[in-house]
């Protein structure tokens, strides 16, 4: 195939940070509010727009994200930023309503076997709780947009095989709940790009833009050849993690996440517009590893550094 | 786009792995000849059917790599094997002749600044070379296959930018001057998927199935994701590194090649047949970490294992 037939890539792509969120809950420490607070200005400098801050899980359960209120007071100060938060229950998404969150991401598991395992829910229960939040969210009057994501879309390490056709009906019955959007995780480092290929084409078909946002792990390497197998179905939302941290790596050393310094090296190589600047994001990493002494850091750039040819298509926002 | 308006991806796809070679020749150790021998039983038992062994260098240069003609004849006894060397001058390409091995990889690149420094000669210089290998061919009357491998195709760490144009004029020189096939090679780990497919478009264009391999560097993590890029211009072919040693990293702990395990990996979980089985490669892998003691290995799939849903394509050969 000549280049001028192939699917074209989009002119721009947000890459999503969770690692205050997703990278920090799975790490033994926790991290002071103020080094979150700088964490969170840092990637705000560097060009990033959209940071999911923490979760609305008992503190007990989860001390690493215990300020998750503080963070997000903090993020709404931030002109121009979305501020996501994950939310797994009902009290959840009250506190998360109060907090001036822009957007709550509701976790769901497309596995059966995984949902009940990590949520204490079947898929169904899982729809049924974010019927209810959307009904609170509209008696609240609040703008905060609801986000279904779907875990375990590629596969589980529980259960084996998950078919397209039980991902696929949970998106469009999240969608009939009244999630405003609904977006695909694999969660366990499954996926490939011919899935990948198959399920978010698919996916788009059922959701059209409302399929928002890919969340890939690194686990077995593919990382970013899921990411770019996505671009090509018209994904153009990432979710990925500084230094590539959390993600649940099953096996000691596996990477989890896909590590937000590469992927927007990436994607700015390719032309692909972040508004993200990689030096900012580099300094942010170097950071992360004095705050974070003796966990296990990915990715791959930071290493080589950029090359000489780099350049970006980064402009402050 | 929808799945079925993308490029198709092929239905099998062949890993060369140049580990033996590329591999060892940056390492500071010599791996012994049986060690070397008993790598390429196990990977010829894994199914790889295409192995660069050695190079025709003088022995002080290249102490790693002084047993190449040994190799090449053990490795010429192992039915259904296409046994490379890579050949950097004229009485490297002798003993190539001589050896009965089946292909010659010339290294050429399309850098000026790098082609004088690392192979000194000017691009146009080793096209001349290359012209007066292939006479020796012929009038040797044997049935060696001589490859024009093109490096820094994607930019260069001493020159920066390397022109498109120069890169498809070398390769069309090359054609001209008598080589069977041409390669494209990313040098120093620069190559994006965008560049990737803009160049491997045209160089398709320019050389049809003559363009036979794109050998890709992991330097940034971006090696899988240029894979893929690849696949979808035609290209079937990729070199790789067993543990992706070697690739000349040149930051300290830096990943070179694309590890032969996470590609083969990669393909056969998007059903593209390679025909070999990556369990073994895993075992070989395991073997080469005791091979190799102390040496920076990479590769992601090691540590997570197979997913619980991998189902190969791999038929023994």
């Amino acid at each position: 195939m000549q280049p001028d037939s192939l699917a074209p890539y989009p002119p721009a792509a947000i890459v999503r940070e969770v690692g205050l969120r997703d990278g920090l809950q799975s790490l033994p420490m926790v991290l002071p509010t103020a080094t979150k607070l700088e964490w969170l200005e840092a990637a705000y400098a560097a060009g990033q727009r959209e940071i999911e801050v923490g979760s609305f899980v008992p503190a007990r359960l989860l001390p690493q994200l215990a300020d998750t209120e503080e963070l997000v007071a903090h993020a709404k100060r931030l002109p121009g930023l979305s501020v996501s938060v994950l939310v797994p229950n009902l009290k959840g998404a009250e506190r998360a309503l109060s907090s001036g969150a822009d957007l709550m991401l509701v976790p769901l598991s497309a596995s059966h076997a995984h949902s009940v395992a990590n949520l204490r829910k079947t898929p169904q229960e899982a729809v049924a709780m974010l019927r209810e939040m959307r009904a609170a969210r509209d008696a609240a009057g609040s703008p905060m947009l609801i986000e279904g994501g779907v875990g375990t879309a590629f596969g589980c390490t529980l259960q084996g095989e998950v078919r397209q056709d039980d991902v696929l009906r949970l998106l469009g019955d999240l969608l009939d709940a009244g999630a405003d959007r609904v977006s695909l995780a694999d969660t366990v480092g499954y996926a490939d790009p011919a899935a990948v290929r198959r399920l978010f084409g698919q996916a788009r078909r059922l959701a059209g833009d409302r399929l928002c946002c890919a969340h890939f792990h690194d686990t077995r390497g593919l990382g970013l050849a899921n990411v770019l197998a996505a671009l090509e179905t018209g994904v153009a939302r990432f979710d990925a993690c500084l230094a590539g941290i959390g993600g649940c790596p099953h096996a000691p050393g596996a990477s989890g996440n896909v590590s937000t310094e590469d992927l927007v090296f990436m994607l700015e190589s390719m032309g692909i517009r972040t508004g993200v600047d990689v030096d900012r994001l580099l300094a942010l990493r170097d950071a992360a590893a004095r705050w974070l002494p003796g966990q296990p850091l990915h990715g791959a750039l930071w290493r080589a550094g950029l090359p000489k040819t780099y350049s970006p298509r980064f402009r402050a926002a």
